[in-house]
C-alpha cells in the first residue's frame, strides 16, 4: 500500500532541515585524528575470477575495523583500477571472502567495510565497537544519544571516510575514481560519507537511505530500526527535542547539500523500513541545486527496491560516471 | 523455536514411504522424448570475470525453457569445465543476466534455468507453462493433481533433466563432472533428477529441500507453499488420499532412493517452510544405504538455512568431489 | 478503520480511466467464436425444494465450463421463469448441487457458473483452464499478463457470456429478465458482463466488485488477491506501465460505462480487499450519466459487505426490477 | 499444521472427567419449571419454497427466547413433518428470515433458535440475556462464573431444550422424528440437549461442538472463544480448581453419557477454536458403550471443518435415521 | 506511526457534536435516586504505610458496587484529607488491597472503584453486573445499546457518581477537594462524573480518555475495544445511525461542556486504542470556553501515553489545584 | 497454550548442566575489586510516606551505577529495617522517584537498582555500560560473547553485587535481613547473586526468571528477549558451541545450585518468554538438595506469571522469611 506521500509530493518533499551551528566543526574536529593505516591478507575465496585480502584498518580513535579488499583476478585487470567502497545495511556485516564479488566481477577494486559492533544478522561481520553507550534501546540507533560526541553514528562515518581513503590508497587504484555505495543504512552512510569528503568521492550509489529526515522517519516509518527511536522516545518522553537536535549531527539529510560528486539514488514507494519521504529529503537535499544526481523510483517496492534491476543499473551508470 | 520432531529422532527419520507401481515406467515414458537442442545467444552482463548466454533449451513437450548459460570468462579457463546446473526456489527464475554468477567466478560452467511459469517473486524468469490446469489453488503445488500425467512438476523435473543434459553436451564441458544444484524446490529439484537419470549427475547440491514426503509436509509446515496443499485438502475434503497416491510421483523422498551421485544435503532446525522432518526423509533415502552423502544441520535456522556458510561448504566440497 | 477516501469524496470519485483503442474489437473478437451448447444432467441435492441439473457448457475456446442449475420445485413453478447467472468470488467454485439455492428457493432458474481453474478454495469447482502463462504470480489475477489475447480473464469474461446466453436459451426461462449477480470477483465479472453484452442483460448485482480499476486498487489495497498485482510489479520493474495498459481490457470500470441494465451495487467502506474507492470508480462509470443504479454503503464493514442484509434488499429489488 | 495430539492417539481419547454429585438434580431443577409456550407469526422471506415464521418461546425463567420457524412451502407438503433444531455458532443468531432455509428446503420444520445475549457477529440475533454476571471476561463463556446457578450456559441449554419441545409439539412435525443439530457452540448445545433430555431427542448432528472438555480445551486452544477462559484464569489465579468445578455442569463432553440419540459427529485435526481432542473427548464418552454413533473426521481443515461436504453427508444420514 | 490528525489539526479538532434533547433529563432522573451508604471493613494489605478498607457502596439502582478505601497510615496524616477517586481502565478492577496505594502514599484518601461486571483482566474485581443485555458483541460497549436506559455505561456513570459522593462523605475527607481520576476508560468515566455533578469535583485528572467522539472513534481506532462497537455495527447494518443517537447519553466529549472543575488531560499520538483525535474532541469541548485546563502530549506514545512521566506530573499538579 | 512441557514432566526437569572448569575462579576474580562506595541525594518523590536517595554506587569496574533507595517515611520506621535489593527486567531501569515503592511502604529498605546500559523501555534508568562488544544482536544478551571476560551480563552481575554490598552496609539496614528479588531477568539475576554471595543473601523472591538454561531456551522460547540468541546463532553458525559454553558462566541454573538463601521462586505455563522448563531447571537446581525453596505455578498466565496475586504472597512469605 502506499502509505506515504503520494508521488507528486514526494516529487517536491525538501524540508528545511535545521542544522546544528557547529556542525563542520564538529566533523572536522572527529574526522581529523583519522590515518590511513591498513593491514592486507590475502584469503582463499574459493573463486579463480576474485581475489580477496583481509583488511584492518584503522577507523574512529584508531580502532581496528575489518574489511574484504575484492579484486578481479590478475588476469583480468590492466591500469589503475577503479574503486567502489560498499557500507552495509543495518545489522550486517562484510560477511564472508566469496559473499560481495559482483563489483570486482565487474572490474572494479571493491572494499566491503564492516560496520562496527553489527554482523550478526543477515550477514556476519568481524568488527566490534569497544565504545558503550548510555541507556539505550536494543539496538543501534539510540545509542550514545546523550551528546553528539558518543553518537554511534558518528563513529560509523569516521569509519567509513577512513575506509574511503583506505581504498583511494591503494596502489592498485585509481584514487579520482572512487564511488561509495551501499542500500539501507550503507546508503545513509554513502550519502553522509559524501557530503563530509566531498573531495575524495567520485561517485554516490545510494539505495532506498536510511539515517535521513529523523523528525519525519519516526512519524511514518512502519518497521524496524526507526521504529527503535519511536521506542526510545516512548520511554524518554522528556527527551524528544534533545533528541532530535543530536540526532541531526548524523543525519544524511542534513549533511546531503555540502555533497559534490553525481549521484544515483533510489527510492520505494512501499518502503515500509525507509519511508520514501525520507528518501526523498535527502536527495531534494543533495549536492545542493546543481547537483548531477537521478533518483530511480520503484513504486511497487518495499525495501528491497530495485533489487537485481537497480544493480544492472548501477552497473551501466557506474561504468559511464567513472 | 524447535517445534518438528528433536535432532535425535530427526536423525532416525526415514518413512517407509509408498511408492507407485509404475514409478519407473511414469518417468521412462516422461524422459523419453526430451531433446538436448539449445540455442546461445551472447548477453552483455555488464561484467568482465564472468561471460553469459541466453539459453532457449527444449523442455517437457519441447516447450521452450529459459536459461542463463555463465562462463568463467576466457582469460580464466582451460580445458574442459566442470558444471553445476542450478534449479530455482519457488516463485523464482533465472533472474537478470548479472545476477547468479558465483559458480562461474569459482570456475564452473553455470547453468542457470528456470522453472515453468514461475519467476514473479525475489527473481524474475522468462519461461511460461502452456499447460493449464484443474480447479488448483493459488500457486503451483497444486496444479494438475488430477492425474499423474498432468502434474506441474512433472513437466518441470522433465524440464530439469533437459537442461542437465544440455549442459553436459556443451563443448566446453566435460560431461562426466557436472552437478545439480539447488535450494527449497531447487534441493528438492536436484534429488530428484539425480534420482531419475542418476548416470547423467556427478554430484548433489540439495539445501532445505522442498518436495519432499508430502504427507509428513502436510501435517507439519507452518508456512508457504506446503500450506497450499493443505488449504486443497481443507477444500477437496474428498481427494485427500487420491492426492498424495497423485504427488508420490514426485515426490523427492520417494524417488530418492534411485539416486547414486556422492550429494550435500543441508537442513534448518527451525525451518517452518520445509520442515527438517521432511528433509530426513529425503536424506536418509537418498541413494540407498551405501551412498555417499552428508548432511549439514543448521541448529538455529529457519529456511535461510546455511547461507553463505554453507555456500563456501560447498565450494570446498565440489571442488573435491568433481 | 476507514483507510479509503473519505465518503464525501468517495461519492464523487470517477476517475477518466484510458481505454485501449481497441477495446471494442478486442470484445467483439473474443465473444464471435462462443456457442451456446450446454448438456444438462439431473443430480440428486437431497432437496424437495429445489431441482438441480449439472450443466456443461462451451466456454472460451470451446473449453467445458461446469456449472449448476437450480430450479423451483415442479410443484412451485408456473410460466418462463426469470433468471439469475452467478459468478463466483476469487478461488471458489460451483461448490456442491444443494450449496447454493437461494435464488431457486426464491422463484428464480439459477445458474451457478464455476470460474476456470479456481475452485480450491471456499466453494469447490470442478472446471479447470487448459491455458497455461507465462511467468506469473502464484494465483490468477497476474496469468497471461504478456499480451491482451492471454489474459486470464479474458476468458473469464468469455465463459461468463456464455453461461448468461445458456441460462437465456433455456426452455423454462425468460430470455428478456435474466440478471447477472456476483459478490467480490462475481461482482466484477457481472459489471464486465452487462458492459459486454448489454442487450442480454436485464439487471445487475454487483457486490464488492473486484477487477475494477487497478491502478487505484494496487495502490491502496491491503489484502489478497490485488496483492498478488504489487508483487508482480514489485518483481517486474520494467513492466508496469504495460502491465496496467494489459489489465485495461479487462477492468470492469473500464468498461462500465457500456452497460445499460438497470444495477444495484454494494460497497463496503472498511473493505481492504476490494478498497471502496475502487468500487465507486466502477459505479459511477456505470451505464454513463443516464443510467438506473443504486449503491447501498455499507459503512463498518470489511469484505463481507453487506451479507444477508444485502441478500434481502437484492430479493426485493430484483423481483422489482425484473 | 496438526498441533494437537496425533490422530491415532485422538481415537482413544475419552478422558474420565468428574462429574458433579449433584448433576442430575441440578439439570432437573433447571428444566423442571420450562413451558412449552410460543407464538408465531408469519413473515414474509421473499422466497417461494419456504414459509417462515417468528417465533417467541418461553425460555429459561420464562424469558422469551426468538426464533424462525422454516416450513416447506405448503405445496411441497404431505403429513407430519421429521424436525431439525438447530443452535448456533458462538456470537451467531438467527440471522434474517431467507437465510438458514436448507433444512426446509430438504423437506424438514426447521427451527432456528437464537443464543440469549449473543447475536451481533456472523449472523444477527433478537434475543436478549436479562441477567447479569460476576465479574468477567468480555466475552460469554466465563459469565456467571461464581456459581452453577448463575452459569450462563445454564440458561442457554435451558432455553435450547425449551425450543427442542415447542417444534416437538407444532401440530405439522411428527415429535418422534425432531433432531438437533449445530456446529461449534451449536454443537456443544445439540450434545448437551440429547443427554439431558434423551427421550425428546431422535437424532443428533454436533459439528466441531465447542464446550467440550474445558480443562483440556483451556489447555491446547490457540483461539476464541475458549480463550476468554484462559484470560479469566490468568487474572483469577485463584479460582482454577473451582471454576472447572463450576464448568462442569455445562461440559458437553460430561454430560454426553446420558444420551441415547444416534450422532453424527465431525471434527476437524487442523482446528484451533475447538480442539480435536476436545472434540473427541465428547464423541467417545457420548451415549455410553452402545451408542449408535459416527464421527467424520476432516484432517486438513480448521474450524470450518466438513462444510458443505458435510452438510450433504447430514442431509443423506438424517434421511435415512430419522 | 503518526496515523490519525497531525498535531496542528488536533489542536483544533473540536467537533460540534449532537446532543440528544433530554440529555439532562435522562440523567437527572438516572442519578436521583443514589444514595451515599457504604460499609467499611478494615483488611490487612501487608503494608506499614496505608491503610485499607474494603468498600461496599450503593451503586445504580442500589447495586453493590466494590472498592478499596486506601488512607495514609494514621502516623502520617493530620486533618481533612484530600480525595482521589480513580475509576479503572477497561476490563480492570479495583485490584488486590495492596496494589494502587500511590495515592495514599502521597498523602491522599484514595478510592479505588470497581467497574461493574469487568475486573477480569489485567486487574481484578469483585463487582458483578446483574443487569443483563440484548443482543450485543462480547465485550461491554455495545451492552444495552437498544435504548438510552439499557445502557451499560449509563449504570457505571451512576456508580461512579455514588462513588464520589461516598468519598465526599466519609469523615477524614475534605469534601471540596476531592478529585477524579482515571486512564483510558477510568478517564472518559472521570471526564463525564465531572460534567454530570460538576459542583462535587474539585479537580479532574483524565489519561488518554476512552468513551469519547465515538463516530470518529469507530472510523479511526485500530484496536481494542472501540472495535467492539465496529462489529456491532458490521453485524447490525441496520442500526448505524440509532446506535451512535443511543451513544450520545454516555460520550464523554457530548458531555464535557458541561464539567467546571480544572483538568489535566494528556493525549498520545500514537494511541491507536484511544485516537488522538477523540482525545482531543473532549478536551477542546470540556468546560466551555473559559475552562482552566490543560493536556499534556505524548508524542511517540501508544495508550501507555505519560506513564510514570505523566503520575509524576499529576502529583505535582493536583497538589497545587487542590 | 501449554506449549513446553506438561506440567508432570516440568515438576522433574533437572537437566545436568556443564559447569565450566574455572567457574569459582571467574566469578572471585571478577567480584574480588568491587567496592562499598556509594552517593546519597535526597529527592522529592512527592510522596508523604516514602523517602527517596538517588544513590550512585561503584559497580563493575568502578563504572557508576544509579539506584533510588526507598525508606518507610520517619514516622513508619523503628529499629534497623529489613532489606530488599530489586533487580530489574529486560529493557528497564529503575524509573521514576515515585515508581516502585512497594517494598517501602511495606517497612523494608528498598534498593531499586539500575541494568547498566538498559533504561529505555516500560521503566528507565540513568545507568550507561561504558563496554562496547564484538559484533552483537541489537540487544543486550549477545554482547560480548566473544569471551567470558567481556560477556555483558558479567559486569551486571558484578553491579548486582556491589548493589546488594551498598545497601547491607546502610546505617538503617539490617545486614542479615537483606533479600534480593526481581522478575525476569531480575529473577535470574536475583538467582545468580545468591548464588555468587550466598552468605550476604537472606532470602530470594525470583520471578519467572530469565537468564536460565540457555540451550533449552533457545530451543523453545517463542518470545524476545531469549530470541536475540536464536538470531545471533541463526547468523554465526560456527560458533554454536561456543557460544552456550561461554553463556554456561552467566547461567542462573548453572550457578544456582552454589545458592544457600530460602528461596521463592514462580513460574507461568504459558510463558512463551521464559519457557516454564528453563525456570524449574534453576528451580530444582537451586540450593542442592536441602534447600529451603517453594515455587508456586501459575497454570494460565503469560510471562506476567502471578502479578499482584504474587506480590501478596512475597510480602506474606517475606515477612516470615527475613
Amino acid at each position: 500500500m502506499h502509505y506515504d506521500l503520494p508521488l507528486e509530493r514526494l516529487q517536491e518533499y525538501a524540508p528545511d532541515l535545521p542544522e546544528p551551528a557547529d556542525l563542520d566543526d564538529f566533523w572536522a574536529r572527529t574526522l581529523a585524528p583519522l590515518r590511513r593505516d591498513a593491514s592486507y591478507e590475502r584469503v582463499d575465496n574459493g573463486l579463480v575470477g576474485v581475489e580477496t585480502w583481509d583488511v584492518v584498518l584503522s577507523g574512529y580513535a584508531g580502532d581496528p575495523v575489518r574489511a574484504w579488499l575484492h579484486l578481479p583476478a590478475a588476469a583480468l585487470r590492466s591500469g589503475p583500477l577503479p574503486g567502489v567502497v560498499q557500507y552495509q545495511g543495518y545489522n550486517g556485516g562484510r560477511g564472508l571472502p566469496h559473499e560481495h564479488v559482483l563489483w570486482a566481477t565487474a572490474g572494479y577494486a571493491h572494499l566491503v567495510v564492516d560496520t562496527r559492533g553489527q554482523g550478526s544478522g543477515w550477514t556476519t561481520g568481524a568488527t566490534g565497537d569497544p565504545a558503550g553507550s548510555g541507556p539505550a534501546q536494543p539496538g543501534f540507533l539510540t545509542r550514545g544519544l546523550d551528546d553528539p560526541d558518543t553518537l554511534y553514528y558518528r563513529r560509523v562515518y569516521a569509519d567509513a571516510v577512513a575506509a574511503l581513503e583506505v581504498l583511494r590508497s591503494h596502489e592498485l587504484v585509481d584514487p579520482a575514481r572512487v564511488a561509495v555505495a551501499g542500500g539501507s543504512q550503507g546508503g545513509g552512510i554513502s550519502t553522509s560519507v559524501a557530503a563530509l569528503v566531498p573531495s575524495s568521492v567520485a561517485a554516490v550509489l545510494a539505495d532506498v537511505p536510511f539515517l535521513c529526515d529523523f523528525r519525519r522517519a519516526a512519524s511514518v516509518a512502519q518497521a524496524e530500526p526507526y521504529l527503535e527511536l519511536v521506542r526510545y522516545l516512548a520511554a524518554h518522553r522528556d527527551r524528544v527535542e534533545q533528541t532530535f537536535a543530536t540526532l541531526a549531527y548524523v543525519d544524511a539529510a542534513v549533511l546531503a547539500p555540502r555533497a559534490t560528486a553525481p549521484a544515483l539514488f533510489s527510492v520505494a514507494l512501499m518502503d515500509v523500513t525507509c519511508p520514501p519521504s525520507t528518501v526523498f529529503a535527502a536527495y531534494h537535499r543533495y549536492g545542493g541545486p546543481t547537483a548531477t544526481k537521478e533518483i530511480d523510483v520503484y513504486e511497487y517496492n518495499d525495501h528491497e527496491g530495485g533489487g537485481a534491476y537497480h544493480q544492472a543499473r548501477q552497473l551501466a551508470w557506474l561504468a559511464q560516471v567513472l
